[in-house]
Parts: structure tokens; C-alpha cells; sequence
């Protein structure tokens, strides 16, 4: 990349740092940022500093947030004793655009993956034990269907048999929608074994 | 987007702006970089501005570079007798990475498109036709093979047609590598007529 002047390398080495950036990409933001007008250009990296700077841990369900405790933690037209753990803040903003949740929620930050070295004790599951000794009714386990996101699941429902508060998982099968000649086996075998009576 | 706070809803909508990036991958984006070291975001930030500051286009052949003039025209191994016209940097830099090339450039800054309301004065035409005035060997005109590139390609020819400076266009035909199977009608048809003595 001698081809370029300094800060433009850096600016694209920088770039090429982000998640599903390739070289190609950085390439392409890079030059589409140089032609921005100077204002756009602070405004951009003003609100990288800013949301760094602000964002920070709800105390009680650990989704990001800029206060200390989350606005669906302090709401008052929740339901604190459902409890719906999740892997992360994005699917948590996946289940409230549905609108129809009134629960609260647990974002552990990860899912249990031996083939990664993340074990339980590197996901959030301490702090949902602790809050599972209050008043809860359900916890309901929102972690994605992957193999990371099943082991989760079955360890987090062994964790809590114990206290005797029912948990439940989010169903698996044909998405709303999807065209059955295109999905894959395992997810046609899910949809027929938790086939519900009509 | 009222499911964020404030700060990370700014920071996804910037991130929106740039090219190429929908409401998902800003989405990604962003919680990549609340996840990154504060001194990381810090770099980034600065990047971009400072890429922005410095950056200005060569009083030549009008790259993008952070001095008066940038090296390739102050160089003394290049031969600024032979002059290739790009559309944007992006492509100098493509020619440049070939090693092979010991002319000079000039950055034209698009290419004439009807459609998009892109006229001949809304690119750096003017601005050759003054070098051209100059000691000039031969004029290559490397646009890209897209119907913009080739309306611009015929368009300076026969402009610089009437000063006697030889014009060449860059050779289309099948990629290096490339399968004819998988190959455009037009692109084969391209190739047949270029096609060379060996």
C-alpha cells in the first residue's frame, strides 16, 4: 500500500480493522470519506468517540446502554419476573421490534463455545443466577440456534432445574415466510418434531 | 431505531451514510466498536479526520496526495512525455501496483455520463487539454470498460484528435486466468477483434 500518502494508508489499515471490511472495501470507504465534506467527516468520527465514551453495561440486565440502568430494566410497564436471556443487544433489539415482549431481558455477551475457549464463567451466567434468586417466573432462553447457541441453552437449563423456575427455549423450524424446498434438513426435522396441534 | 440509546443511534446512522454499508452491517459496525479498546476508537476517529485534513489533489495530475504535487509527478524515473488518463485514484493505484508502468497520470475525476448528468465540464478535461499543450508523446486513455468509460474514452480522442498527440485506449478482451466459458458475448467479441499476431 506504498501507493497511497500516509494518511490515507492509515486511514484504510484502520478501516480494514472493522468486521467484513476487506482491503478492497477500506479501499473504497476510504476515498468515499475523502470526498465527504469536512463537517460529515467530524460528525462521523465525533459519534464513534461519543458512543464509546457514553455506552456503557445496564447494572441489572447488562444490555448497552448510557445510564445505569437500562430504560426496559426501569420501566414500569414490564414484567420483571420474565426473564429472557439472550446472547447480545442486538437480539435483544430483534425481540423488543417485535413489539409484543413485555418481559426483561438478560444479555449474557457470548455464548458458551469450546471450539473458541469461551466456557461459561466468560458469559454473563453468574449474574443470572444471581438475579434468578429473586422473584422470577419463567426464564425463557433466547440464544441463537447455533451449535454455540444450543450448548448455551442445555447448560443454562441444567444450571437452573435446580431452583425449580421453569425455563423455556425459543422454537426452532420454518421461518415465517420461507419456502420449505429451500431449508435445510435439520431445520425441516425441527419444524416437524415441535409441530403443534391446530 | 428508538431501541438504542441516543449515542449508539447516532453512531449506526452515520455509519449508514457510507457507501455500500446497510442498516445491518452499521448496525455490526457499531457494536464492533463499542467493543474495541478506547485508544482503537480514538485511532479511528482520528483517521478519518486527519485523512480528511491532509489530503488535497496534485496540482498535476490531480490524485489524491497530502503535498503540492504528488511523487509519481515529481519523480525523476518517470517519463512525463507519456501521459495515461484514469477515471480516479483507485485505478492510478491499480496501474501503478503493476510495477510495469513509466508514465505519468491524469486524474480525471469520473467519466462522462448522459445519464447520471455527468458532462465534459464536470471532469478534469479542461485540465489535460492544457497538459497536452505541453511536450506530450502519447496520450493512453485507460477509463473503464463500462459505457461511461468508453463514451469518455471516445469522447477525449477525438478532442485530442486536432493536436496530433497520438491517442491509445487500453486493449479489452478475456481476463488473464479467465475461463471463456464464463465469459460475456461482448467481452469475447472484444477479444476476437484485438486479437494479435503471435
Amino acid at each position: 500500500m506504498e501507493f497511497y500518502s500516509e494518511a490515507i494508508n492509515r486511514l484504510v489499515e484502520e478501516l480494514e480493522g472493522l468486521p467484513g471490511i476487506g482491503s478492497k472495501t477500506a479501499q473504497r470507504l476510504a476515498f468515499h470519506v475523502l470526498n465527504m465534506p469536512k463537517e460529515r467527516v467530524e460528525q462521523l468520527a465525533d459519534s464513534l468517540t461519543t458512543a464509546k465514551e457514553k455506552i456503557c453495561l445496564c447494572k441489572t440486565c447488562f444490555t448497552l446502554t448510557d445510564k445505569e440502568y437500562c430504560p426496559i430494566c426501569t420501566s414500569q410497564n414490564r414484567n420483571k419476573k420474565l426473564i429472557m436471556a439472550v446472547e447480545n443487544t442486538r437480539d435483544l433489539v430483534a425481540y423488543e421490534k417485535t413489539g409484543k415482549y413485555e418481559g426483561v431481558y438478560h444479555v449474557l455477551h457470548g455464548a458458551i463455545s469450546p471450539m473458541l475457549g469461551i466456557g461459561p464463567g466468560d458469559i454473563r451466567l453468574k449474574e443470572l443466577m444471581e438475579r434468578l434468586q429473586g422473584d422470577v417466573e419463567e426464564l425463557i432462553i433466547a440464544t441463537n440456534s447455533s451449535l454455540e447457541g444450543e450448548t448455551t441453552a442445555m447448560y443454562i437449563s441444567k444450571l437452573v432445574k435446580p431452583t425449580g423456575i421453569p425455563v423455556s427455549r425459543i422454537a426452532s423450524g420454518v421461518p415465517v415466510g420461507g419456502d420449505l424446498e429451500y431449508i435445510d434438513e435439520v431445520t425441516l426435522l425441527r419444524a416437524l418434531e415441535g409441530r403443534t396441534l391446530l
